[in-house]
């Protein structure tokens, strides 16, 4: 897949740091030191929907939904939350996020859940080159 | 797959309408008139995370997943949520949420929303009813 045409939704660019791209999305850390929260964007253009994925798309992208998973619970998640809603920013993507029952959301989910916590430069840079180097290792 | 020793979850069978069972999921319509609003519930007895389903049911799961939506979409959905939990009922279970700008939580996600609005009896029966031919058509 080429990234000919793909540019990622603004408020996405935004709101997360972008670690790299993997065989099918683009892989993207949310900036809210809260929550380990990653987020994939398949790279085809025009996306909206889960189901409008081809078969080898729907393959890879849940290859890297289980990359992701690993990585975070590799980190101390005790569980993962996965979503695909869009309702405020149309790019089909995908939410995986590492929860504790420690953590400041539990046990509703993260969406809607308040105002985000920045993370400190440095701690993002750090946090996100572990969780690149974990996830691309396994796809 | 076969159903012995999978137990739908006390919870999910308190909340949902049983439809039946698709290849590799339980349908249930969650008992909310506000919202179109299913859950596949794979029959693998001790799931409780997306990534640990292996490559057929992975692919059984997004083809459950798609018939789904698209029966939701051809009933007026605008939008489909889906979103695999997990954080108050440990067994796995994907919602896909039929959503519209108009219902009652939009652009919020429906989880958190607000107490359930029951369906009438046989409103209930009738919408289960269509969803279930619908979406065994598909899969």
């Amino acid at each position: 897949m080429t990234n000919r045409e793909f540019e990622l939704h603004p408020r996405l660019a935004a709101d997360c740091r972008v670690l790299g791209d993997l065989p099918v999305s683009r892989l993207l850390l949310m900036s809210d030191s809260r929550f380990p929260w990653c987020i994939l964007v398949p790279r085809r253009p025009g996306l909206r929907e889960l189901h409008e994925l081809n078969g080898s798309e729907r393959g890879s992208l849940f290859a890297e939904i289980d990359a992701v998973s690993r990585a975070l619970l590799d980190r101390g998640a005790e569980k993962i939350n996965v979503g695909a809603l869009g309702n405020l920013v149309a790019q089909l993507h995908v939410h995986v996020v590492g929860r504790r029952s420690d953590d400041d959301a539990w046990p509703s989910p993260v969406w809607g859940s308040g105002p985000a916590r920045p993370y400190a430069p440095e701690a993002a840079a750090a946090l996100g080159s572990a969780l690149w180097d974990a996830v691309r290792d396994r796809c």
